[in-house]
């Protein structure tokens, strides 16, 4: 990223910041995911957001245009891919709750999902943003699946069973540093 | 499947091989994909079709209609999971032509995600079914890499380099069957 000559850098760090504060926990995701493929770390992809098409047409000499379509619930978390050889496979959630992440954000088929891969050798998580306090969790999937039927997961638990993931001052979040920590990859 | 008592076998046959001879390479897969899955087998699943979506309303008492969208182009292959604790790519595709697959069929972004795809450690690959000839082979990700300059790949080099998968009476094609056989897991 370029900014003019004039910006100095404190400012550079102010911009970041206020950057950082404003952006969502998906974009931050796209950016480090963009980051790990750009240097060969690791090939993950959030996966398309699943929509059901009724009705298309074609306008003269326009490609054909969706006239009616509807989103579709995931069967699935939002990504996956690889990583040293090791399938990876996480949901990304935010909140703006300041104590505990509701459960009611992640469906239980997502969970369900989540201990599949676990049980098939995989690697799988959940990445939840404390918006209001500027934290970021990643949580591993088995004491997701232990708190299934719960309605919430408190923040202290996530300072407790989960790992914070620090935004570095290049806009991303280097989770598979903790997954490096976590197991012998 | 059941059928009513009075369809003899050899008319359950026919009505096999007929569905067979009408379904999609994509409904096979389905079919296959969800018996990994319900019998624990692998966790394997079709990623949605990207779509850019431009304009959303709103039906008193309806969900949210999208009204303008847009295919967009896919950056990685059709499906991928994780089988015996590895991750698994690949895309499929149907010809109709009798003596060739042409590679107009896979965009080479696709070709370098599968190539991604082995240099991390995982198992790429795309399946072909030529619908003329009622065959359907898997053709692993290098042999693929190796052709990725040429127009086409004949049907002689999937005969050679390639696998047949055969279809079950259950309307499956068991790919993973021959992936048992190609690698160590």
């Amino acid at each position: 990223m370029r900014y003019p000559n004039k910006i100095r850098k404190e400012n550079l760090n102010s911009i970041i910041n206020y950057k950082n504060r404003g952006m969502s926990l998906e974009n931050a995701l796209n950016i480090t995911n963009k980051y790990y493929l750009d240097n060969d770390i690791a090939v993950i992809y959030k996966k398309p957001t699943p929509i059901k098409v009724l009705n298309t047409m074609y306008k003269t000499g326009k490609k054909q245009m969706i006239t009616e379509a509807y989103y579709q619930e995931k069967s699935t978390t939002d990504y996956n891919g690889i990583y040293k050889g090791k399938y990876i496979d996480f949901e990304a959630k935010e909140t703006t709750n300041k104590l505990s992440f509701p459960l009611s954000n992640i469906h239980i088929h997502q969970i369900k999902h989540i201990k599949r891969v676990l049980d098939h050798g995989g690697i799988a998580f959940i990445i939840v943003m404390f918006a209001s306090i500027n934290k970021i969790y990643l949580m591993p999937g088995d004491i997701l699946y232990k708190n299934k039927d719960n309605k919430r997961i408190l923040l202290s638990q996530f300072e407790k069973d989960g790992y914070e993931i620090k935004e570095k001052a290049n806009l991303m979040i280097d989770y598979l540093k903790i997954i490096d920590t976590l197991y012998i990859i």
